[in-house]
């Protein structure tokens, strides 16, 4: 039970949003309660790069995973929408589907993917990271691959990246390259 | 320095997208390295709830904080497009802007905002939540509040949450429901 001298006559309260902190003031104050602002950065992990997602969530595999592990996390930057859908490419993908972010593109098409592969190896991490550079097509094309892959034609090539075999895909794509990179690192050990 | 027989013979590749996999998984064959899929849920803390969000912020915050505090996460929830952009809010706000989200929306219109407020007190989390159920205007409308407020609607209201003063706001909003809510639990030990 939570004891009568435990209430708090005041409560910080962690935004960085201040907005927020105005309407939840004031909110309180009706109820006699003084709110104090601790400005905060976002707190949430909702980082704008996939090389701190894919870190952060490998720290979190490391509290329970002994054996060397490895934890990729991607996504889809489209210039145009200001590196949107970014980290949450797979969440956007899910909730919209390709059609409406193809709807949301305007004149300019480039885009980025980028991937990073974080490696817990010996009690240390590292991060592996791989781009590949390419425009939004106008329509879905293709089969093969997945996620972003059908609207996704990478600098060089005619064809999306669904329309490209694992072979094809591979030797341009960004995964292609932060595995590359991986696995070379692995190899001088061998 | 990690020692020659640190390397791995084989590799732990935690994901959860078969997809990814079997590209990885072609890509470190090809250097002689095997990946072992060691299937997982989305590690990275994406939680669709705006509850866990903040439960979780708040837990993160209580490892250096120890006054009592509150921190909010909230987020709107757009029917037609499967509760998109949900948790993401801010983030597909500052990406997006108001009138891309606009051009998104089809014929249901219907939408909730969502406030969950996580409080730590006296070595306890506890979590309240508010929902205003309204529409999404055709339009921005109103240059008061924050956020998503120029287009949404409160049921029963006829103007967007930015056309309403803080004192109307906070009789209706998701947000003026959490906090009274947790004012009402404050209140109990005074």
């Amino acid at each position: 039970m939570i004891q009568h001298n435990d209430a708090p006559n005041e409560l910080l309260f962690l935004t960085s949003n201040e907005g927020k902190y105005n309407e939840a003031s004031f909110i309180m104050n009706m109820f006699g309660i003084k709110l104090v602002w601790r400005k905060t950065e976002k707190m949430e992990v909702q980082s704008d790069d996939v090389e701190t997602v894919a870190l952060e969530a490998a720290k979190a595999a490391a509290i329970y995973e002994s054996s060397p592990f490895i934890i990729e996390d991607d996504g889809l930057f489209i210039d145009c929408l200001n590196g949107f859908p970014g980290p949450y490419s797979s969440y956007v993908l899910i909730k919209l589907g390709l059609k409406r972010v193809l709807k949301l593109i305007e004149d300019d098409r480039r885009a980025r993917f980028k991937s990073a592969v974080a490696l817990h190896l010996a009690g240390r991490f590292m991060i592996f990271t791989g781009i590949a550079e390419g425009t939004i097509s106008f329509a879905k094309k293709g089969d093969l691959g997945f996620g972003y892959d059908p609207i996704f034609i990478p600098d060089g090539a005619k064809r999306t990246m669904a329309e490209m075999t694992v072979i094809e895909k591979s030797t341009i794509s960004h995964r292609g390259k932060s595995f590359t990179s991986l696995a070379g690192y692995l190899k001088k050990f061998h």
